[in-house]
């Protein structure tokens, strides 16, 4: 099947939303039509996370692709309103093994969001971890949360919290620590994809949330993901829990950042990431 | 001064080796023109982070920018030649408060450097630090390396590594920990601004070196630098050291990832950084 079929029947009623809401119809070199999905809808636009997928999926589908996502960057420059946007995704550089991609999503003549990625043909090397999937209990016996979410996007997710869940109550409590870790995965479960990676690697909530236990406004305007995962550890993977890791390093006149890391249930380190956050007070 | 003025006398005789290097002369609308520095040069092509410098001095000198940088993320395509390069800095999306940035680096017809970069209108709010800067010395008793760097840009940085440095020998042996720290300011010392800073979170020599003490050829695809100082803290830095943290998290098939962290000597928190790095074997 042609990339444009691919994108064209996940369309289909029976689809995964998560599939439904990523779906993109070729319209010509570099060019692609998608359309918000209101299952992926937060408060104000959508979860940042499925237009982050939204963007990669220009890239994934697109005929002239070379390689496996490596490092993603989003940069979120409005809201989108309810409603179909544009995607250009075109490969500045084409190397041997490497591939540079320049994306921007726009809604009429208004740029939503501008993005870069570098793909690449990768090859088994030396390899190691530094950073060690915490100890946790398994997934099946950490507890979801008995409050439902407020938003429609979190319905779309499964997520059982380890440790730093939202405060029980927001009384300006201050945390000494943002980390948050939890097992989370799609709700249904569906096989892992770098699409699917990448709208999860934006689910925790926003770590001065966790902080100071105040609900300040926020909005995220810049999000990195470094793929560390090959396409066989996310076949292997498949619709299994995910173990992630949250923690804010500073906070300042405006703008804090996150740093975070993703597992599967095999304790393989499947991508580290990173994004800075406005807040309002 | 018009910023066109700016970054021309940029390039007289008396100034700083770095402002020589990042000296832009605008060709119109969002177009740049520079050129690679012999004194930043690195074994194949020039150090990333003048390069990186360079493209976010087409955002800083730019008649439209609004605010500060804020998130800068650039992607090397491929290895400069030594001589001209073009610079375009489009302004994609200008809110009330943000901007976002799209930057291409060419030499001829080729793409050589892709980039985004938000700026913004920071405001005074609440504030912290989730990562306290390590227990170090005073720079002064930090010895210099007795050896020096083989290449021309390592001459333009003062390093006095406190921990993790480059290994004595490169013999195989295995480090459990990729995790440097080091003491380091421009050689000769300038006062810190938003470009000076970028290139100085490059300069961490590979994580993957430290960790195996072999030199297996590396080079970095994508770094993103989020900007957490005010243009007051950098004042107040003026020439002073910073001290630098860098630890790899995962290293897999051919590319690594480097988390970094950049304190001046008043243990403010100016930098959090990572990038992604293309290794050998």
């Amino acid at each position: 099947m042609k990339p444009e079929t691919i994108a064209a029947a996940a369309g289909s009623t029976n689809a995964h939303p998560f599939d439904d809401a990523i779906a993109l119809a070729s319209q010509g070199d570099d060019l692609w039509r998608g359309h918000t999905s209101a299952p992926y809808g937060n408060m104000v636009g959508p979860f940042g996370g499925i237009t982050a997928a939204q963007a990669l999926n220009a890239v994934l589908i697109h005929p002239k692709r070379l390689g496996q996502p490596v490092a993603f960057t989003v940069n979120f420059a409005a809201a989108l309103a309810d409603g179909p946007f544009e995607l250009q995704a075109r490969p500045a550089r084409t190397n041997r093994s490497t591939q540079h991609w320049i994306i921007e999503m726009r809604q009429g003549e208004h740029t939503v969001a501008t993005a870069t990625a570098v793909t690449a043909l990768r090859r088994d090397t030396w390899g190691a971890s530094e950073v060690p999937m915490p100890q946790a209990p398994a997934p099946q016996d950490v507890p979801p949360p008995t409050r439902r979410g407020r938003v429609e996007w979190l319905q779309r997710y499964e997520m059982r919290f380890i440790d730093g869940a939202i405060p029980p109550a927001w009384d300006g409590a201050h945390f000494d620590s943002s980390r948050t870790r939890l097992w989370m995965r799609d709700h249904p479960p569906r096989p892992l994809d770098f699409a699917s990676l990448t709208a999860l690697s934006d689910v925790f909530f926003p770590r001065i949330w966790r902080r100071r236990a105040t609900m300040t406004p926020i909005g995220t305007v810049s999000m990195t993901i470094y793929f560390h995962a090959s396409q066989a550890q996310l076949q292997r993977t498949g619709s299994g829990y995910l173990l992630g890791q949250a923690q804010g390093q500073a906070f300042r006149d405006g703008y804090f950042d996150q740093t975070a890391q993703l597992w599967n249930e095999a304790a393989e380190l499947l991508v580290t990431t990173h994004q800075v956050v406005y807040y309002k007070e």
